[in-house]
């Protein structure tokens, strides 16, 4: 299907924002209204500019308050919508949105309404233009898509039909079913935003805090199949306004922008039965390694050892290190900066069709560089430039990247896996890795969380595979500029341990490697439960929900870098957010004594 | 009286936020829980330090889903109950806060509610503790203040008493005036937060949105004065959470808080007919000055003398030129960096006075730093540290500042007076910012306002003196990395014309001072009203408001400061803010453009 976006939903100058749209392959564009009044170039340059860029202007939006107002404005809105049928011929657009009457002076009452658009669709007609009525969720009198397209029906020009927005109408808790009747011929547009479900004011709601398509709570797919079951065969375009996408860059923006209507169009493929569009996502089935770089291993070396790994190998031809405890393995590598978590490993079922499926989806494909003898990587860059790597660990049917660190045996402790890695992302690029996580690697998003850091609030969310093999927790912090930071935010990686008394115990014995807790946080613990002493002496924090219980610590951090040991029990689905508060003000005052006596 | 704050108003550790609170004059404090928990000192310690900087500790909070549950969890509740009591004897805090209970295993029961507080009562008064139970406005079946009093009253226990809390009150819309009716004895203590006026989820709201007293829209001073009525005679106590706060210096949010408590209690005085605690304020009566500071003037003096103003005058002692025109005055220092607005001087009918209230209000004196022959000049620094001297101008009861350049006739011409001064505020200190220029120098508060930015989002709110005569809009800006924005945000002085078309024609003739509008701009305008033809043709902007008409225009930028040309009538009160996205994406196209041909 064609794709088109508005120009509100990316930033910059009018421009900058054709370029950025042209530039992630859209097809057509709707023009806002005031990114053209504040352009220097003519309606004809735009157009100009629009067609070497190899996209069609679908759409000029808005038209506002037009319609069911007394005689006198009606004059004086006719003349005005005359003005802008000029503006839109030297545009070369043919089809203008007109929003349902917001003002008070707009008259409830159907029949003056369509007589009025019908008006404007005569007039519209002259200029070879059609008008397409939307009904916003906060018109005065007309709100409902169903209300909107029984006064188009009821004016009856050729000229004259509706646009169908998936927010105005979800928003609301309308049931989208309805779309279904209205006659193909008579759906001139569709506009599509998501949104997460905020209980607030429609308009403020709309305003701010519309997301591409996959990046919400509704069920946009489900409205589009409605909508392509009505027989609609125009655009898909997208209308998004977002206080973080206006703010970012416009290029990722109009990236990420397409990677929500490709997996939208995935998504409706699969609810009409037909032939998805682009590759099924391959979702991986557990972590072959995180990878660590840092320029002096001497500190991660000696966490590595206390937490029990070993070091099993290294590289032929690159300073990596390959330290392995079950199915847990890090690579150290001192090739780089850091300390900072460089890569990461997934175990791919199919590492082939996982690029393809990462490159139909515009994931950036990292070059494969390898010497001759080495075992082949597939690798894309998540948003925030995280390598990733699709692996087949020592299965027979592929070459596997342990081939290159030489044979070796099992090491077996207490560590038996990589439960979770956390990435803190950079703010503007939230809903962006997520909705990245969950169409490239089909993994599922979680709910979204805020954690209180004595400096600010931390975001949170994970995104999972369906078994729980593969966890990521995405945050961003929103925090002041304290001397307690680190320059770059804290990543970590969460190891699963099968009796982390044991593993706490060891690394309490070999001195200051875990973070340590306040005596006040175990007060309040069992105040709240019942639980055993040794959560208090270990020092382990402890959580529980619904299926079960979880008791994890932290390690001291490396630069930016830190280890979580975790175990879970009883099915525990989270990833202890209570206790995050305790762990970010004692990493903040651990980080200030280091500030003040390094 | 005696002022408190909770300790989750303000950023940072506990001690942090004790030693932040004690600096700014607080008399006391309520611990929040979690800043105890996250916190390495022992409740004694804490209880000591509290001590050792001169705060009391007036209240533990929360205590929460404690009433009206089965009995295997009213035990269990009990025993949670004890282990905080235990704590608060550690920090020696007599008073526990109890929220009505959110918990679905509460039961709507008020009896059973009272006999569980009067049972928790009991086990306090053997600790003596007091407990004070508070409705949350999201309480599962207590959600009015009325409704948990009528529970205090049927507990009838000495030891539970209630809490107040504005937030919990005014967001529900409850009438205050049920307070009065509530005996003083069983006012156990008084919550005070404000909040803007936002329609979404009151949990949200309050978790988010809260402010100090007199940054919001509630009536918080009418609240207090019901409960003093009532014959409260505990603290004022501020307990917000704000995401903004959360991340701010906690020194500036504890003043900001003061400042906050101290203008309450002037409010209060005036509500209940009793003497004000501080001076009253004296508001200004116009601009005196406004001096840009610039390393060279040649660029600014061509703009003022292309506006009309005249040298009249240099300072015998310091790098400062005195520019006129009508009643408007700049000062060009070329002392100091820039070029940027430096300071601003305002008409006061009673400097010292001005002063003096300033002081009351924790405003920072500035020295005044003199030869023996000058006039003196009386200064405060506002939040942004933009310095405000209270002048007298040429008035005979007053040494004017003026004297000090020299003897000079009247300038005349178009431009008559300064309209106002914008200045774009650090993002953290937008609310501190109003409150102080409404509560040091008695101006109003406008609504807050939201303006596109090509790359952003602007908030201004206007702050003015009851006859305009002091109009100050203040900016802050959300606008991602950009090569076309300058160092620091803009600030600009906008000039009343009595003949804008002259002034701008004169402008326009001698060269390219004025900033250029887009065509476009003009065909939206001529589409909407029937203007003057002049008016595209001088590239004027234009606004009108319910009472008049509004032309204006801006001058290029030097540097982050530039000018504004306006023409107020029939009593326009706006400032134009239609028109600011076109004036920002003008800007930074024609940054853009200097920065990459210098």
């Amino acid at each position: 299907m064609r794709k088109s976006i508005a120009t509100v939903s990316v930033s910059g100058s009018l421009t900058e924002k054709l370029a950025a749209i042209a530039h992630a392959g859209f097809d057509g564009v709707e023009i806002f209204e005031n990114d053209l009044l504040t352009c220097p170039l003519s309606p004809q340059e735009v157009r100009l500019r629009a067609a070497d860029l190899g996209v069609s202007i679908d759409l000029y939006q808005p038209f506002r308050d037009f319609e069911a107002v007394p005689a006198d404005l009606l004059a004086r809105n006719l003349r005005r919508a005359e003005r802008k049928f000029e503006v839109m011929e030297r545009l070369g657009v043919t089809q203008l949105l007109v929003c349902s009457n917001i003002s008070p002076d707009a008259v409830d009452d159907d029949e003056l309404a369509a007589e009025h658009l019908r008006l404007l669709g005569e007039r519209a007609a002259e200029h070879g233009i059609r008008v397409a009525y939307e009904a916003l969720a906060w018109g005065r009198h007309v709100n409902d898509y169903l209300h909107a397209w029984r006064i188009v029906r009821m004016a009856d020009h050729p000229h004259l039909g509706t646009c169908l927005d998936s927010f105005h109408i979800l928003s609301r808790g309308s049931d989208p079913g309805g779309i279904e009747a209205i006659p193909a011929d008579r759906i001139f547009f569709l506009q599509l935003a998501d949104a997460p479900l905020l209980a607030m004011d429609v308009l403020q709601w709309s305003r701010h805090y519309r997301c591409f398509p996959g990046q919400g709570d509704f069920d946009v797919a489900g409205l589009v199949a409605h909508v392509l079951r009505a027989g609609y065969t125009g655009p898909l375009s997208l209308e998004v306004f977002n206080d973080v996408f206006r703010q970012a860059d416009a290029d990722r923006t109009a990236v990420d922008a397409m990677r929500s209507l490709i997996t939208l169009e995935e998504s409706v493929a699969h609810r009409l039965g037909q032939a998805p569009p682009i590759p099924r996502p391959v979702i991986p089935t557990g972590f072959a390694f995180a990878e660590l770089a840092t320029p002096d291993t001497a500190r991660l070396s000696e966490l590595l050892t206390a937490l029990g790994f070993l070091r099993t190998g290294t590289h032929p031809g690159k300073p990596v290190e390959l330290w392995e405890q079950g199915d847990a393995r890090i690579l150290l590598n001192t090739g780089g900066d850091g300390p900072e978590l460089a890569a990461i490993g997934l175990e791919s079922p199919d590492p082939a069709g996982s690029v393809e499926r990462a490159q139909s989806l515009l994931a950036p494909v990292l070059p494969r560089r390898r010497a001759p003898e080495e075992a082949p990587l597939d690798a894309v860059a998540a948003p925030d430039g995280t390598p990733l790597f699709f692996c087949r660990t020592a299965q027979p049917d592929h070459p596997s990247w342990t081939d290159d660190f030489g044979p070796k045996g099992p090491v077996t402790g207490d560590i038996t896996h990589i439960d979770h890695v956390a990435l803190t992302q950079p703010w503007h690029h939230f809903d962006e890795a997520s909705l990245f996580y969950s169409s490239v690697l089909g993994l599922r998003r979680h709910e979204s969380l805020e954690l209180a850091d004595p400096y600010g609030l931390l975001r949170s969310r994970a995104v999972t595979s369906p078994d729980g093999a593969i966890r990521v927790a995405l945050n961003i912090t929103h925090i002041g500029p304290q001397p307690s930071r680190p320059d770059l935010p804290y990543q970590h990686v969460a190891l699963a341990s099968q009796d982390i008394v044991a593993t706490a115990r060891r690394l309490r014995t070999l001195g200051d490697l875990l973070l340590p807790i306040p005596a006040n946080y175990y007060d309040d613990l069992e105040a709240r439960y019942q639980v055993e002493p040794t959560i208090r002496d270990l020092g382990l924090l402890y959580d529980r929900d619904e299926y079960g219980e979880f008791l994890h610590v932290y390690t001291v951090a490396v630069g930016r870098v830190f280890f979580e040991i975790v175990q879970r029990s009883g099915g525990y689905q989270g990833y202890g957010a209570s206790n995050a508060p305790i762990r970010l003000a004692v990493q903040h005052a651990g980080a200030a004594r280091h500030a003040l006596h390094p």
